[in-house]
């Protein structure tokens, strides 16, 4: 893992990549998917699950013998530690839930902000050789919560056929309505515009390849979208007193995600640095992904030595990173500091995983600098607002021609006479 | 005025357009307008001012000068009613603000969600022929609530170089910090990346023409956006008491902004409904912007009718139009049976002028449907929020096991070693 300076490390992020480019041969690629799902609904997304996924399927929906035989093969404590995440998820997100409000500025004036469920929701799950159920419940709980009307899940199939029982036994426990096997591109279509099968929804969200990515730019305006996930990040903010075994673990626990994937620590301490560089040499050595975690900690990880934590948290908020951990004595006094993370982890004992899975907050997260506008997926995502306007007759008298000076300095007179009709009548 | 039933309708609704086109001719123009800002900073701003807006400047930055000439250029009375709609704007606003907030779920755990503003923003604002003093009153003032460290403002300068005066002083009023001359994909892409004057924001927000809203599609990911409006839309439900005279005033202050407007009435009244009709051709002979309106009415205004208000209020839904106004009687008694819709105009009184300049609530709100899943611009548009978390050494312990179960199930087994490095301590 490369050490650097805090001053090298701000050139870099200078570096970070763009969204304004026309990739035209994929683009091409991606919206001749979606037309041709539009324009032939089921069939094209068989077709298209045969031609991507290698499998030839006759019912797009799981079926519910295939979720009780799910059932039968996931093990007790696979069970036990699902049901305990489900009710941490479910505690926290409750937490989130905003209600309606009424204010009466005065007795002739109501004003408010009404706050209503979505009515449906597409969640996309990856699927082929991973298996995410983690994802099943940090998507499908906060929209359970909002009170979504209808919850449809797409997955793409394995090779014979089937869905990953985690995946299956989570979506039942999550309350999702509708599963169906379908992955990419297609999947994004169909829920966006609906097949025989496949009812459109009015919001996708969860994470997917390049594919189901920029599937998800396209429909975006037709349907909403929760975010165009980038590679993530983890930074770790370390001092003379962190423990260099948890943080290389944690590092490495981000690192073995993705390639593009990148773990950083910046650190007050040159002493600490030096064992951590040998630390995650060691751990990185006896890691099943070893292949994928070497190349993320070679191209992206950084060590970056800085003189202060104010320099430190400086650099932090300018990298904005999806994961922050403050691994440094009393970590909750410089939360004030922090203007600019997904999530941030408090102290020794609170690593990545635990909010990946278990601690209560989504671990569906901004990434790649886009802390510094976005949020973490919430229950707000599955609601909306509606702003409420009850005025007076008497109440409109008082501020009737200051709409109309107003209206008219904008050239907007038919504005304008919607409150004269009315003050003809006063 | 079209006239036709609920049923009609339904089928006219599926017809509506969609995003997921690629425009060639079109996108490659933009693209290569933001590649240029993004290559050739100030000057690529100037050089594209001069060709479209047809003005040749010295300056991008407005000037303190030229902020106080406006202030002596407009009158009295629009300060009266600027000052009036920002102090109703204001205080609607800062109850939208939230808070962060921290759970104790028990001794040894800390769950919360910090809420800080994003650090600057970029409020697009039209101009040319046009002046918009609302808009800039209805961006900035969320914005400067938020806290939001940075505002700035940009508008495309008027063929003499300079800025409406109504746009200056509502943007002085409302607590803008930087006013730049510059308008279309330019100023989209300048807000986004960066040039010599104009600094680099992480929120871009406000109305545009079609360049704009399509720049905004491209940069979108690497700067946040609001949302891509489309054409705007009123429906207003009435009955056999509505006034016509108010409803058609309303319909029509819609249809005015735009040939590509909608303006739709449900109704349970045949009798209502050939009095708007009639009032419609009568009042539409009288407006100045008679021939806009008139190409709206013509191709989008429609006159629904429906056999109960239930009938109407699931078309509404269907709908989610941008503005509802409805005109019955009772109608706080209704608002249970909305669930889509941008800001929802209860009894004769509240007209969507009001709405639009002095009620309070935002009056950039979702269009096109869009309601279905998307909200009023507000203060929360200008936060974000990051969740916190922290376990203590025995509450991670207690879910230490589950983690890893839930972990390996994932194949993730770096996550797994996260927690079996701090295991091995216990």
């Amino acid at each position: 893992m490369k050490t650097i300076r805090g001053t090298e490390f701000k050139e870099e992020l200078l570096q970070r990549s763009d969204s304004s480019q026309l990739d035209l041969e994929f683009d091409r690629n991606v919206l001749s998917i979606i037309e041709i799902v539009r324009l032939e609904g089921d069939r094209a997304v068989l077709d298209f699950t045969e031609r991507f996924d290698g499998v030839k399927l006759d019912n797009l929906m799981v079926s519910e013998e295939e979720i009780q035989e799910a059932e039968q093969a996931v093990s007790e404590e696979f069970y036990h530690a699902l049901r305990s995440a489900k009710q941490r998820i479910t505690s926290y997100h409750e937490a989130q839930k905003e209600q309606s409000w009424f204010l009466n500025p005065n007795e002739s004036i109501v004003l408010g902000q009404k706050v209503t469920p979505i009515d449906s929701v597409g969640i996309y799950v990856p699927g082929g050789k991973a298996a995410y159920p983690s994802t099943v419940l940090m998507n499908a709980l906060p929209a359970k919560i909002a009170g979504v009307g209808l919850i449809s899940m797409v997955t793409p199939p394995q090779r014979d056929g089937t869905i990953n029982p985690h995946v299956l036994v989570a979506a039942k426990e999550a309350g999702v309505d509708r599963i169906y096997k379908v992955g990419g591109a297609q999947a994004i279509a169909a829920l966006a515009y609906g097949t025989e099968t496949i009812d459109k929804v009015v919001k996708i969200t969860g994470p997917g390849n390049a594919y189901v990515a920029r599937a998800k730019k396209w429909v975006f305006g037709d349907v909403a979208i929760d975010m165009i996930a980038g590679p993530s990040e983890i930074c770790v903010v370390a001092d003379d007193n962190t423990n260099p075994i948890y943080a290389a673990a944690d590092l490495l626990s981000q690192a073995e995600h993705d390639e593009r994937a990148a773990a950083v620590c910046v650190t007050t301490s040159e002493v600490f640095a030096s064992k951590l560089v040998a630390e995650i040499e060691r751990q990185l050595a006896q890691l099943d992904r070893q292949e994928i975690a070497t190349q993320s900690i070679e191209q992206f990880g950084r060590i970056i030595l800085v003189d202060t934590l104010q320099e430190a948290f400086e650099l932090v908020n300018r990298l904005a990173p999806e994961h922050l951990q403050l691994m440094i004595d009393n970590p909750m006094e410089h939360l004030a500091s922090i203007r600019n993370a997904g999530a941030i982890f408090l102290g020794e004992h609170s690593p990545e995983a635990l909010g990946d899975y278990m601690a209560g907050p989504n671990h569906t997260l901004p990434t790649s600098g886009t802390a510094a506008f976005s949020s973490p997926l919430g229950v707000y995502d599955f609601m909306k607002k509606s702003s409420v306007i009850y005025y007076s007759e008497s109440a409109l008298a008082e501020v009737a021609d200051d709409i109309i000076i107003l209206a008219e300095s904008e050239q907007l007179t038919g504005h304008a006479n919607s409150i004269k009709v009315r003050k003809a009548g006063y």
